[in-house]
């Protein structure tokens, strides 16, 4: 089916103009698109209306437009098509939009937010924004079995430990609705053997285990009951779907209870990404740091660059960006000096696990990060989902530290930057020991040390 | 001059035998050539006689190789031809050698021990190993004008606070050599101009001020006494091949009081590049490093790869494994982990600028270190010569630090790593505070704190 849009752009040279299709969770929560202007998450006023120059390096004209829908739009109501500009440099547009499939005119400028769809269900499989290659390269990937969201997340495709867990429970669901088998009973060797090969994946994020374990629950449950597989099918999905909804509900809390600790204004230092394409929107840290910006704090993020993976300067930048949030990337050894000039007020990260004591488990260099922040006298905040807490783990001593493949430290876009056969060290994550985590953000509130004690009294209250 | 020698040689697959031909400081030290087999710098005899175990992916085989001689032999005894293999992996190889025109027959196994010829001054101009190109191409550019010089400093084809003092010297001197002038008085502009043209080329490094400044007290001198322009030339030459020579014998010292300070056995963390790619030779923080070596200690080198530019990675990787000294490479946010695994017993830097207080500045991400090495009771050296030392700058805060293109870090090898348009942070150097720095170590001694008395104290002696 096309749908033509016309649209009447000011584009700048390097403008790239193409639409996308936004499934927008709308299968299992379709007031999500209840807002008639392509909605909130997608697009949003900019306060700074009708201040745009025009300049000689933008030109006017109008485009006709077209996109093709996968799926008849009457049967479709939950889907629309947004117009979608990547931009350099910053995302601010000015355009009129006409849609034929919505009585839409859209005659304002404003600052687009880009949706970040980290990894999605579709009829197809699961589609993941490939992590690997951002940010020159925006490619999607659709993974059709469990073992394709397996090799997915081994490869970092998807990374991030809610992220991840979320992958996971779609990866189990994908494996059931592509069973062979005929009945519940038949389908539980193969279920137990889907969930093994996803806790194979990775070692350190707790949140891929919970998940796991969260979805082994359900189906033990639903076969003691005797559900027919259909019946299986459809729950697993709805409850790997519920996992997706709550993450972004989780990481929005994060935001609202976190945005009170950030600065009125000021530099707060991430390392590694954290963000929405650490989970399944908005993001853990990052969902902190866009709370405070939200409720008007002027935060200007400085992002580790996070060696080897450089998921700072290539994932944290580019999703800052897109929402317009003003960022600088630094290599990780200059955070101290910059600590020292006084242009950090606080730092925030993510975790992939937290002990029962309070240390954490995050990506490689937080640890580092957490001792300059105390030198410097800074508070550290670490924001996590409840899923990320791991009470049967007593201390970061007894969490497994993954360690990857020496190749993501001696090369770089098939460059080698090492001499021959020298030695290497790459785990992928460390443990930062409670003793420096000025606070813990959940979803459920705010915790300050004791931990132990602390997250003790915040599970019981929960339950 | 052809110059044909017989070698039987173990070759591994991927073995590469070139001949290179070493000058040896030998214009202005010849004793150093006195070692009738091929030098010690070059040729070092292993410990492990005989222990090589020939298997299926060595061949042996007679080879004919042969080196030209740019010069005739007689007149160049301080000249002569080593076999260099490059071996991967280590540098371990047994062969024959014989040379007619040295009666030499060696026929042992041994272990090759590169000397590495940062800079060297030649009748062509100034020789530079390429360090932007390493450690997978091993190149070299000679600069045959003092612009040159300036040039080669500016790209870092050459860095390192000693290593560009003395690349300083050398540019005046070719400066001089090159003019056009006829007389002393007609050179003098030309000479300040010179001088302004290379103490422009980088700001951090106070090595480069003190050589120039030596360079010119000199040349006030020699004004002041009516020489030539003939005897000037020689004079400034002559006092750039002795800062090489003193660099070299300032390393060596600094290794010999250095050594002491290192653990018998276990790990040492450097940061950047301190060896003798940041020198004339042997290194400050690796001269430390090779001088326990020498001493029968046991090191393991632990290296941060030190981003953007990689030195660490890139350099002391590299000279340390063509000395076979053990190394790791870690990324620069590691660090943290292995120290509170036990795995650092000490940190060795070097530095580039030392302030009256004992504040050191030096690359980018050594006040991290140092701070990390605090929180972890390890002993953080800086080793350096006493040209390093900056009486004249009262304290760390009023050392000029130098920013460097954001290019350096949003780009490796031609590829961007980061979105457009984000904003970068690229200090090429931090300070670390004296109450950080353990001990330093020059080629007068070690000195501790109070650093304002004892620099004090030590200059006075050496006066």
């Amino acid at each position: 089916m096309e749908m033509p849009i016309v649209a009447d752009v000011l584009v700048h040279r390097s403008i790239q103009i193409t639409f996308i299709q936004y499934h927008h969770m709308v299968d299992h929560s379709p007031e999500t698109v209840a807002d008639p202007v392509l909605g909130d998450a997608i697009l949003q006023r900019t306060s700074e209306a009708g201040s745009f120059d025009l300049d000689e390096t933008w030109h006017r004209g109008p485009s006709l437009l077209s996109a093709q829908s996968s799926k008849g739009l009457a049967r479709h109501l939950n889907q629309f098509f947004a117009l979608r500009v990547c931009i350099r440099p910053p995302p601010r547009v000015h355009f009129s939009l006409c849609s034929p499939f919505r009585s839409l005119q859209i005659r304002f400028p404003f600052t687009l937010k880009r949706m970040i769809l980290t990894l999605e269900w579709t009829s197809e499989g699961v589609r993941f924004i490939d992590q690997t290659k951002l940010p020159l390269e925006e490619t999607y990937v659709i993974a059709t079995s469990y073992s394709q969201v397996a090799d997915v997340i081994v490869t970092m495709v998807v990374r991030g430990a809610p992220a991840i867990g979320v992958s996971a429970a779609f990866g189990i669901s994908l494996g059931a609705q592509k069973t062979d088998a005929a009945t519940t009973e038949e389908f539980a060797p193969e279920f137990a053997h889907i969930c093994a090969v996803l806790a194979g994946t990775r070692p350190t994020a707790v949140n891929l285990f919970w998940a796991i374990d969260r979805m082994k629950a359900l189906f033990a449950k639903l076969q003691a009951n005797g559900a027919s597989l259909a019946e299986v099918q459809k729950a697993l999905l709805a409850d790997a779907l519920a996992m997706y909804d709550e993450d972004i509900a989780a990481c929005k809390a994060m935001g609202a209870y976190g945005a009170e600790l950030m600065p009125d204004e000021g530099g707060v230092l991430t390392h590694c990404n954290a963000g929405a394409l650490a989970t399944c929107g908005y993001g853990t840290a990052l969902g902190v740091i866009r709370g405070a910006v939200e409720r008007g704090k002027q935060i200007h993020v400085f992002a580790d660059e996070t060696r080897p993976f450089l998921q700072g300067a290539r994932l944290t930048a580019w999703e800052l960006m897109a929402d317009g949030i003003p960022t600088t990337v630094l290599c990780d050894n200059m955070a101290a000096s910059l600590m020292r000039q006084g242009r950090i007020q606080a730092v925030v990260v993510g975790a992939d696990r937290i002990a029962a004591n309070g240390d954490v488990a995050n990506k490689i260099g937080t640890y580092s990060v957490a001792i300059l922040a105390k030198e410097h006298g800074i508070p550290f905040y670490v924001a996590a989902p409840w899923s990320t807490i791991d009470r049967a783990t007593a201390t970061g001593d007894q969490i497994p530290i993954e360690e990857r493949s020496p190749t993501e430290v001696t090369h770089h876009g098939g460059k080698q930057l090492t001499p021959h056969g020298v030695g290497i060290c790459n785990p992928a994550f460390d443990v930062t020991p409670a003793k420096y985590v000025t606070a813990i953000i959940t979803e459920r509130g705010i915790l300050r040390a004791p931990y132990s004690e602390t997250l003790q009294a915040m599970e019981l209250v929960a339950r």
